[in-house]
């Protein structure tokens, strides 16, 4: 019974016979989220089989493509309109910046650059379904991934209706395997990739490179059963080749969010958003930044293992750290700390486009008013060092806290702190006494 | 009214008149916390000035120390009894190992090195106290910091009373820079350090050694003002200088704390508490790993800078969080980890001896009956890099997960799965629709 | 697309045909959980049809119901073999009383009655399958609503197959409202009841009733539109007929749970679970104790209506709330709150087999080691008035708290503890005018 | 050494001697917060002696006083200068509103009447001490309590110096009894109350009426040892000689506080912020409402007994929860619940005036964008029944929950959101029933 969807049949409304046999008329319009590959390939061709118009959109986050090529591949499998979009200034400013402001990280590890990309990209897709008055938006997301989950929400959320290929029966028992993907890009003229696929799925943006799924128990480089290979990174040198001495850089903050990169021995700077990010991506990756491997927790209940690379997130992340508790109030960091922990599984989850993460967003913002300085940092052999930090709102206090001096302290009351403090110890302590001395 | 401590005078109890016209009596035995330096040892001479049977106590808490020397210069000035402890294994067993257990951490960045080892030395400073029927014990904390109060609040939890001299104001008025205790220790034939201060405090043992209160200002070397300077550092090398090439470890954790380290080319491995931590803290010094310069929030309330080193506690830091999120459920870790944040809180604040740090301790002990298995990791230029695991508890599920197989799992629930988060947000938007038509 | 379930067919395995010509052999064995109402008897007769052979489980946990009479209606409709279980002891002691020592209730008003029913039912419904070597379970659940989730994940969570009715599209598209169920009943000898169904769906049990989906525009009484009808109730008086004096009862607890509850002037006592809780239900009921009319949010995303009365579970969620209070330490507490606000979350969306369930409910029941006491309260006209407690675990210490004796308490130490407390604040006072006096 | 404080002794800055043989000039101005009682009325005196010019400040906030005669007494007693400022609306707007919106509760139960009252309270004081270049303010709060916590982090945060006799040695070691106050009454004329001081103190304003530390085993009515007297309570009337019909009123919200109050048979409406809560209070405690009997934890560590009545803060509570629930998305809201009890415990506290508490209350306020519409409730006999509610902003859908109507809702999703829910339950099965089957 459970089984019962292997049984399903798709019936033609126009004939009430088995799709196949039924005479096709456009079913609507589809955009298309286009990368150019196999996959979406296929499903382009698949859907248009299918009967829809089929509308590409490929959007620009930093990742590494030959955007023409794409466009007019999209082009010659039969796209009505080839969308390609680019989203990196957006894509840095109004997601990952909020990211940093929260502190956002899945599980103690994970930076959640997929994450972030996927409310960006599906945004905009669904902008231009609205332009376009398609009925449908579509995705070569799969069945077990979270990335169906982000997408699809973020469409619900803001409105339209989707079509996910990898969850309907009759194209994932046609496509089971990449074989007939292979097979049926051959038939309908899809040029085939010729180098063989990696044992792992890759997504790549301006934030970060993810590296998914990769079987824990092959795959792996000869000498150490279980490790990942050494060259399965592309934004990040490998820490051993990396330069012998580090890269000093300042960054500055205002709002939480960075205003400034300076590289203090050259003097170079950068100071809009997406030059910020890029250059620290390109400072991160020079010394092999921000790679991690680790088993995750997916939305859908699976664990999964990730190897990412997230070279200028990861500078970011420490720096906005180190000027935060430099400037905020120890009691909202620690309430803002909690938010940001609901934010980071708000947005590994997808919920970008939720009432709930807009107002976290919102106090996170907030939060960060007064967050805002200047850090100095390292960067060498795939470490962050922070080095020292000022800011006008800095609420570090040398004269208070000196051991020298004395400030505005009485150490006198320090023993009335801790003797209240120690009331409801003392008072627990009667207690079990009183109880241990009954037996 | 506030300053009013400033007039405050001890009568003598003998005589009322002040103290120093007072002939004085035995007050009563005072176990003295006796770090063998100059501060404690010009207090331990004050409190017999004082009337006061001094014993001292120095536990043995990995610190690089010449615990003889200590003892002679104990005895020499007038300890009644001398007791050295050496408390590493037990410092490991009791206090490090559940804080590796909870993920324990400060303000996202501290690993609590000086705060798990106060209640690990209070309380056998305690059971002194009680053995020897004295009726005070004294530390040598300052009245600004957090170790008056975890120590402190450790005794009043479990029962003594405490003489803080650093917050008497007779003491502190007398002795208000270092250049008084210099001549009360010549007059009193303390013996007297001969290298000029440093200007910060340190904290040595076997978790951590910190430098505290550096000035943000001075001190520091000069090509880069603010940054701490190089030669700071005693427990680990300077990643630059570290080795080019990197040590693989595997740990190996049952119950959530590890019981065996070995060196993966060298075939050594380690199986003792003590000996484990020992040989995690070589590897991690020999490669520079655990170094941090952060702003932290004291409980007083004041935000104070700390350098710190935490070699083999950042490793196990790293390995220990690998294992849990491969085999504990995710919704477990998600309340465990709010449990360990409360617990880094609790620890910091010097709450080790409470009810509720008694009560969280058992839950984080329970959530890790299944944090077993093996962990590799390679330390590397002051970095630690997980390269795989493996466990028998795993809950990482290939045939599951892998895109290729679809394992005992449905697609089409995706969908449902998907749809249904969406309720809530399609009715949010539903009703931002209605009152945005309504405008 | 999105509704594309519309067009699904089952094709039969042996022919390969559409069900309504396939020779039908047995596909095994159903346990159904069945209530005696024309819903379940409808699914039955219904399975009977599809071709499984039917086993029917009826659950007693407290609700008023002819269980001979299900028994023999069951058999009349060809269930191949009837229980009929008493699990009323069993969902006290297993379900209800962890619910008290939690503290347990959702969104700060429904005290989850309904949802603490469900893993009870579920579970022995499993081992009857077990036992019987049934394939499936199956149940009346309708698709929006918690209980099937509820009863699911228990199942999932413990093993079978479902089979749940009101999802599959055969079924519900058959009977799409109760004209056609009762024209289904008649055509297969299934009773029909002669009383118009109520306009609310109704889930009593030992610990509460509810009604659900109450249109909040209509079927309400005439005087009030919106207002629940007055003639709702069946386990409470209404307040304004309930008697004009209170009651007055002492209820012990130990390790959280009550132990025994007495009736202060008539000297009646009880002090078994299943009796204990059926006296509160009925000193509850007396003076109509419990009744809320809420709005909630369904797991699945929806807010619905529901009235409930809880009577002898009000009385006890005070009652322990109020020797809680007096017997665990402060903090304690404020951890054990936060656990139970997770596990009411849980119980609420059907987790209560769930590793993080068992997890809570581990540390809930630790902290309870100490609740122990008698707490007096009087019942009165809807109402529950704690009068007054004792404990021999109390942490009230009349002299501590005394305004007139000092018990061991220095008024002085306040002065400390606040000032130090007051540390933070006045630096972020002192930021501030900083920044104010710049502009 | 712990009860130093004993030996304290005051020089005189001018003549170095003990103050009682010293000359006194003025110390400076004090602005005390005076209530007319015999308590401040000795303090008053007191200071004066101590040679301060004292200015008193009486705040209405609703208590129930002859403000006349206090500013006479004050007068006659040497007041520089009296103060009565009527604050009840400000304390209702921008006091008890934002708690209204928090639902802020504390432990469960206490709505904070007398906590809420301070910062509003001191923040006058010290307007009043800026405008009349007063060095200290003084108040009359005992050194066991949180009121003097509440009201000196107000002052912290806000600027001055604080004298609290109460904590004072010199002060309370004089005035150790009520006969010691009673002494120093009739020598410096001060009247005496003719009436013996009840064994509970009281603290009374618009919102509350508190009665604390009464003793739990003397001091009750002799029928029931432990219970309240009967006879304690001032704002509500006896749940038994209330009404024996309800009063059935409307209260509208806006932005999650109440614009409106309606009593719906009577037609009769309030629509100012005061004018409602007033109302509210008459209604509340015509009919009982709002009488707890709890023991709560202090901020300084003890447990205290406390009984409050709260009559219009009691219906407020209810009519907000239940319009709340209905307007806002169920993830916000478990948010907003989060930060409703942080801020209950800050307001506990005594932190209204603290960066955390002014981010939170933010964040609240934010929450409560669409919290508006209408709830009917009716009050009686100690009870607030909640009858029905109606919104613009509702995010209930009477379709969509409907079990007869499909609604834009598919029952096939629920089996896969179902079964994705599962995913990792079946995963921890899996794995124990494999550990289970090695054994």
């Amino acid at each position: 019974m459970e089984k019962v969807c292997i049984f399903l049949v798709f019936f033609c409304p126009q004939t009430q016979q088995p799709p196949s046999t039924c005479i096709i008329m456009s079913k609507g319009t589809v955009v298309l989220a286009y990368s150019g590959g196999l996959d979406t390939s296929c499903i382009l061709v698949w859907l248009k089989e299918e009967g829809y118009d089929v509308i590409t959109y490929l959007a620009n986050i930093g990742q590494v493509e030959d955007f023409d090529a794409a466009k007019k591949k999209a082009e010659s499998l039969g796209a009505k309109k080839v969308f390609i979009e680019d989203l990196r200034a957006e894509f840095v400013e109004e997601f990952i910046w909020p990211s940093v402001q929260a502190s956002a990280i899945y599980e103690d590890r994970y930076l959640l650059g997929t994450s972030v990309a996927r409310p960006c990209i599906a945004r905009r897709q669904i902008q231009i379904a609205r332009q376009e008055g398609a009925q449908y938006v579509s995705h070569g997301a799969t069945g077990k991934g979270n990335d169906q989950i982000r997408f699809e929400l973020t469409c619900y959320a803001l409105y339209p209706e989707i079509i996910a290929p990898w969850r309907i029966p009759e194209f994932y028992n046609r496509f089971v395997g990449r074989k007939d993907l292979m097979e049926y890009a051959e038939k309908h003229g899809i040029p085939v990739p010729v180098t063989p696929k990696a044992p792992w799925s890759m997504d790549a943006n301006l934030m970060h490179i993810r590296m998914d799924t990769l079987d824990l128990g092959s795959h792996s480089c000869q000498s150490h059963p279980f490790h990942a290979p050494a060259d399965l990174y592309l934004m990040t040198k490998s820490p051993e080749d990396a330069p012998n001495s580090p890269d000093v850089l300042e960054i500055e903050f205002k709002k939480g969010v960075p205003i400034k990169v300076t590289h203090v021995k050259e003097g170079k700077s950068k100071d809009t958003p997406l030059d910020i990010f890029s250059y620290l991506n390109e400072m991160g990756g020079r010394h092999g930044v921000g790679r991690i491997d680790i088993v995750e927790n997916r939305f859908i209940g699976m664990k999964s293992r990730g190897i990412y690379e997230t070279p200028g997130g990861t500078i970011l992340y420490h720096a906005h750290l180190d000027i935060e508790t430099f400037t905020m109030d120890r009691e909202v960091r620690r309430i803002k700390q909690g938010l940001g922990v609901k934010f980071a599984e708000m947005l590994y989850n997808g919920f970008w486009y939720s009432p709930e993460c807009e107002f976290v967003r919102h106090c996170i913002d907030k939060s960060q008013e007064s967050v805002e300085g200047k850090v100095q940092l390292s960067v060498f052999k795939g470490q962050v060092y922070i080095l020292g930090r000022e800011s006008p709102k800095s609420l570090y206090n040398e004269e208070l806290v000196s051991m020298d001096v004395q400030g505005d302290y009485d150490p006198c009351d320090a023993s009335g702190f801790i003797k209240i403090n120690a009331v409801r110890l003392r008072e627990h302590h009667r207690l079990q006494g009183e109880h241990h001395s009954k037996h």
